[in-house]
């Protein structure tokens, strides 16, 4: 099952704003929609109009055992209904993250960026989801998405910045922030 | 980039033999052929004559940076001119080992079955490239990929003997063996 965010001019999500954190970033649209499907044809062409981002929800890449039990007991699922704004954000790491091993990327991600314990104050009230999208082709690595109630904004704020303030972050090379509200 | 292999009546390879190792085996063919694209169409569409697989070379996800460099010291590239036999090897693990988290899934590939540190020795003489399909909806995880002299061909049997009798493969629920010779 791949997932598709399509940036254009209609969807289920307003467009409240599109960021460039680092590197290039996207070009502005409306409104964003997510599309489940069974089929693709990759790479995805680009369009004067809109653009296409492609991920999968696959398994957990670093997580280790009772790091999944704590997030288990904390996160909450997507689709909730108070949930009316959310955060679409790609990233693309650089070739040095790729070219370290599994101990030495879970060593940055972990024990020195705290990635995971790091945020697990945020996940009950911030839901996410990652989708890979690096064996896809795709022009970034990760499509993260998050959603959460408006009272949460800043608290989504605080915790993107403590991420983007990490060791693991120095690794990322092209970042865009794109949020965005649902049409009600 | 992806790589497609694709077992039809004609290709660089001649099928030696097609063997069911575990769950559903794979239809008898004539020759294979193996095609790197930049693009691709998901999922694979079936045909009467002929089976495709795709996967990606992606980066390592479990070995470790001492193993790593052991790995650069003693492996050898495909594409050696003597290496006229291959072998085309498509897995599917169970859902059982996707619900692991890595460090349980790194105490069995490694801890357990010895998967680098067992499969050293054999590398000099057999060259191998693992491509990863599950992200891409294959109906194998990963499609492995071996070449080897003739006079290396029982060594080869040993090696995947070995590995089929690891505690890690108990997580393998469908296996095809495919053997090729080089087509002169």
């Amino acid at each position: 099952m791949f997932t598709t965010f399509r940036g254009g001019q209609s969807g289920g999500w307003k467009v409240t704003s599109i960021a460039r954190i680092k590197g290039e970033t996207l070009p502005k649209v409306a409104a964003l929609s997510v599309i489940a499907s069974e089929a693709i044809a990759l790479p995805l062409l680009p369009s004067q109009t809109a653009w296409r981002l492609a991920g999968v929800a696959s398994h957990l890449r670093y997580t280790e055992k009772a790091e999944k039990e704590q997030l288990a007991a904390v996160q909450a699922g997507l689709g909730r209904s108070e949930a009316t704004q959310a955060a679409l954000i790609p990233i693309r790491k650089s070739a040095a993250w790729w070219e370290l091993t599994q101990d030495e990327r879970r060593q940055i991600f972990e024990d020195k960026s705290h990635h995971i314990s790091g945020t697990l104050k945020y996940l009950p009230a911030i839901a996410r989801q990652l989708y890979h999208s690096r064996d896809l082709g795709v022009p970034f690595d990760f499509l993260t998405w998050f959603e959460f109630a408006p009272e949460h904004a800043a608290l989504f704020d605080e915790l993107v910045a403590m991420l983007r303030a990490t060791e693991e972050w120095n690794y990322v090379e092209r970042e865009v922030d794109v949020r965005v509200e649902r049409e009600i």
